[in-house]
């Protein structure tokens, strides 16, 4: 009989007991640490009507949804998570206490064209500060440290990371001060990289910038050292622009030890408007940025008159999860949560030792005593550390075999020693 | 300006903060649960193409599917969690350790037609315990534990449950021996509770079954007591019957003091075929079973030709959640993880505080110490239970306030002793 294809989807992933485990664990520490910040867990719907997702999204983004209908109905899969933050703000703003600190961690779906690194079903975890009518600064200079405490816990050892940020008023007010069009010159500068400073120069010149101009935009571009010097070099530019002078003023107050300021990084022309964030490995630069965002003026204009200032970043952790594989820095483990195994020719006792285990915390498995050698095989092949032994003498002793699966060191011990044996 | 239509589709729900937070505590005990019984986590993807998830899907199931075609591939939504894994298991199976203990918990998506207690994005929470070739009934007699170690944590205080089990090979043992068609039977014994036995016994007639047999398939459908008065009865039957005497010795092996025989529950014809679940509210029946599953021969056969028989259970934890709302049986708390908001002049010192706060395990939440009153009322208003206050008094004197938010008390402690205060 033929049988159907069981293969996923490309663009869609999923992963064997030790990769889950280690993507889970990854997964925990952000939740847990979302929480310890003081964020309010948030999940909305995948699908959603198609004309509340797609009211915010648009050109390429528009492109790549997951739209289709049914009955009557329109529906799209949400594609990030602060679309639906949005509307979900806007729907229930009489219940929520602002500011509105939410996490949400959850699936999102783009049908893009698959290749390298880009998935069509990915995890993100997301985190916003949301205020009404206003939200105050220091919102902005909260969220570097918990980037830093996640990458600090969920990066392997030894990976160093950079917090870059910047503040998109600076850019904006220097192009007002110049006069220019700063999508235009916005596109060009992002060419740095690959035409260098006499290839910005030539095409600035051709979209009709004056020399002294590209010239005030090609000493901004080289501005680079410490916080402190970065800041220094931007007063001295002395630019009489309120918006330019709000975002150095901003930056100073944003920027700390835990950041390194990158005039370079803007973070999406439209939506952001202040702080922008972008973090790097530091010896893996082709990764590109594992956890971005960025201050916006009004999240929730499409579905509400109020004003919605906020402030968030988001972490694609599925992305960096592979990008982390694909560089042989992941360190799996186990490929199942048990601790320990129990055989045992008594159906009562290793009930209740296993009972008794499992109230402590530890994940216990349980069977009974018999092919010993195939059942050490399987606590072997799944990482199952530890192996309790309990046959006719174990019972009548009272006392129990502890054999260790790694060095295969056996020993006869009391429950109580058992217990703290694996409480260590 | 029109504003978008920001309420949910019909069948979607999300919740508030405080109904997130008690759904999240659950939804986190289940998923501890099943890891302390060793059960591994998976996550498939929720689109996979049509032909794999309709290859095990048929009749309302496959009408209730969201499907849709973009590009050349066709999609389908996941409608279980079993499919799923059906699939990966097949696609797996060199790499896998057996018997394989997975856990799933996540959405799946039905569009049926909404009405009271349907929804079409609804959480589950599944385990299986999957075999090859055979798999011990020793799993079937673990399940009823992790039933109940999970409905006793999660359901409200004194809210009793009962695990029903029984097993199929009886009822189609007994069919076989009278010689009848189990499916039109069973559709009509399934009527008992609408009909009553006169109601049976006269369809039973009309398919053409003799009076004899439906005697005997009454004074079986009348069989109760305890389980051990069940299993008497059953055995007094004198069944000439394999499967029917099969079933009943798998029944005494994997009934317990933790289940309550019930020879009328048979949880869907065609896929289990020995032990089956359903977990009952004993105060409120209409909810229907809150926890269900069974004993299956064969996973995967659409997709592998190995024997994969398993066993696993399903919690409609989303169901169960509205249900429990509807009864005003949840209790709600707070509607932030905050344990504490710092309030303080001092930068740094708040900084400290909040740091070692977290590195605790306390979500702490920090703000500058002014408009005092907006500050307390939003700790309220949110449910956050402390409040730490840091002035220029508190700062000389390297001492802060700790203000209790339910009593209102507030009390000037060292910080070793508001560590300990909180660490309570």
């Amino acid at each position: 009989m033929n049988k159907v294809n069981t293969k996923t989807l490309k663009g869609f992933k999923e992963l064997l007991p030790a990769e889950q485990m280690a993507f889970n664990k990854m997964l925990e520490t952000i939740r847990k640490t979302y929480e310890l910040y003081g964020f309010i867990p948030l999940d909305t719907p995948v699908l959603e009507r198609a004309e509340a997702l797609l009211a915010k999204a648009g050109g390429e983004t528009e492109q790549q949804i997951y739209q289709f209908t049914k009955g009557k109905t329109d529906y799209a899969m949400r594609f990030d998570l602060t679309v639906p933050l949005a509307r979900f703000v806007a729907e229930h703003e009489r219940e929520l206490t602002f500011p509105f600190r939410r996490y949400a961690i959850g699936k999102v779906y783009r049908g893009e064209r698959p290749q390298a690194g880009r998935l069509r079903e990915f995890h993100q975890c997301d985190i916003d500060i949301i205020g009404k009518g206003d939200l105050a600064l220091s919102a902005d200079a909260e969220l570097p440290n918990i980037i830093s405490s996640i990458f600090t816990k969920i990066l392997p050892n030894n990976t160093k990371f950079t917090i870059r940020i910047n503040n998109r008023k600076i850019l904006n007010g220097l192009f007002e001060w110049l006069n220019i069009d700063g999508v235009a010159a916005m596109r060009i500068l992002d060419k740095l990289d690959k035409i260098g400073i006499d290839g910005i120069s030539k095409e600035l010149s051709e979209i009709g910038v004056e020399q002294n101009k590209i010239d005030s935009i090609i000493s901004f571009s080289e501005i680079t050292g410490t916080n402190e010097e970065i800041l220094g070099q931007l007063k001295a530019m002395t630019i009489d622009n309120k918006a330019f002078q709000d975002g150095v003023t901003e930056l100073q107050q944003v920027s700390s030890s835990m950041t390194q300021i990158d005039l370079s990084i803007a973070r999406g022309l439209a939506y952001y408007t202040g702080t922008v964030y972008e973090t790097t490995l530091d010896q893996y630069p082709q990764v590109g940025s594992i956890c971005s965002g960025g201050r916006y003026e009004d999240l929730a204009g499409t579905y509400t008159n109020s004003l919605l200032p906020g402030v968030g970043i988001s972490i694609g952790l599925s992305r960096l999860f592979d990008q982390l594989k694909t560089l042989e820095l992941l360190e799996l483990g186990a490929s199942t949560p048990t601790k320990v195994l129990i055989l045992s020719i008594d159906e009562d006792v290793k009930a209740k030792l296993a009972s008794e285990l499992r109230d402590n915390g530890i994940p216990t498995e349980t069977q009974a005593l018999n092919k010993l050698d195939k059942q050490l095989k399987y606590a072997n092949k799944l990482g199952i550390p530890k192996v309790i032994i309990i046959g006719n003498d174990e019972v009548a002793k009272k006392q129990y075999s502890l054999k260790d699966m790694v060095t295969g060191e056996q020993q006869t011990l009391t429950k109580v020693d058992i217990l703290s044996n694996l409480l260590l």
